[in-house]
């Protein structure tokens, strides 16, 4: 089974479009989708950028947000636009990393997406974050001190440093073996590339 | 008839894109397309940029040359990656405003991306601008005459200013009134957003 690689960030906004969409396209398409959550934040510091370019560039801010909206309609989705944007990630990615091959992951990930675009909740608060897990059924206390754990924090600067190192520069970003796609609007490409290509040519670098 | 304006630059890859599809794909709607060529260098230089976000994030830049050939694969259009990129635009969008409303403009346009994009060539240079003038049997001479004058150069100027006035900050750009949409993966959306919208609603401010 071929494997489509997400690499999202829990405060980005299109992020938000592709982890509420990605599983049943990757399901139609016969695709393990694999969630690779990663920090932005470090870098768009190594860009020069000390926020989101939403942030630091009025017009393109002005603009995202009634995209947001209409891309929203257009897949059906529930939108708030987030009171505080963008919001620290941190210790959902770090629950997130927790998760991995967990049977939770997947609906945690959709939750706290969930709540940051659609209800306008603070996803950095640990009861929010907590709720989250329980209401899955997860059992937040271990998970929340797993989360808080140097090793976890380690773990998750490795992430978003091999972020870096495979040219990630945006969230979300896509992967079928070496061949990167970025963007919600790449998500079908991304998608069909998979579906076209053998597992042994997705597994090779292509240029 | 509904209009959909297409603001580009014909240095803007993406815009190379929507150039080659818009025609179409307007026409199997019932739109009437108003090509609106404008510089998108001053508004780079406003945003602190001296080139193309392209040229000046190494990360993104590569994966632009790799995403244009898979989105020209796509759409079943001629890619060659320019040997310069940015290219100089301005004779090109000072003949393109001598055009409005004549016969050959948008044949002009679609013609000086290719040389561009699908070729390779200079379209700074004159003489290739004449070619494609004289091949639409416009007469060269006299429209890159007036393309010359302090007039032309004022108004490329003005529409310039009226780009940035209106909140674009990249290319290409939509409009459906005031309703405005960024980049070639947004055009099969403005297309749809007008025929669903009365003239009037189109024609109003929406948030």
């Amino acid at each position: 089974m071929q494997t489509i690689e997400f690499w999202f960030d829990f405060g980005s906004n299109y992020s938000y479009l592709s982890m509420m969409r990605i599983q049943r396209l990757a399901q139609e398409a016969g695709l393990r989708v694999e969630l690779k959550p990663f920090m932005l934040g470090p870098i768009f510091k190594t860009l020069g950028w000390e926020s989101s370019p939403f942030v630091l560039q009025t017009m393109k801010g002005n603009y995202v947000w009634r995209d947001m909206q209409r891309q929203c309609a257009k897949y059906a989705l529930r939108w708030q636009r987030p009171s505080v944007f963008p919001r620290n990630a941190l210790l959902a990615a770090r629950v997130a990393l927790q998760g991995e091959g967990a049977p939770w992951l997947a609906g945690f990930c959709e939750r706290v997406m969930l709540a940051n675009f659609a209800d306008d909740r603070e996803i950095g608060d640990e009861a929010l974050i907590a709720g989250i897990l329980d209401g899955l059924g997860a059992g937040s206390a271990a998970i929340i001190a797993a989360a808080k754990t140097d090793a976890c924090k380690a773990a998750l600067r490795a992430r978003s440093a091999e972020a870096q190192a495979r040219g990630i520069f945006g969230a979300p970003m896509f992967f079928i073996g070496d061949e990167m796609f970025w963007g919600n609007d790449r998500l079908e490409d991304a998608i069909a590339y998979a579906t076209t290509t053998t597992g042994d040519k997705a597994g090779s670098v292509t240029s």
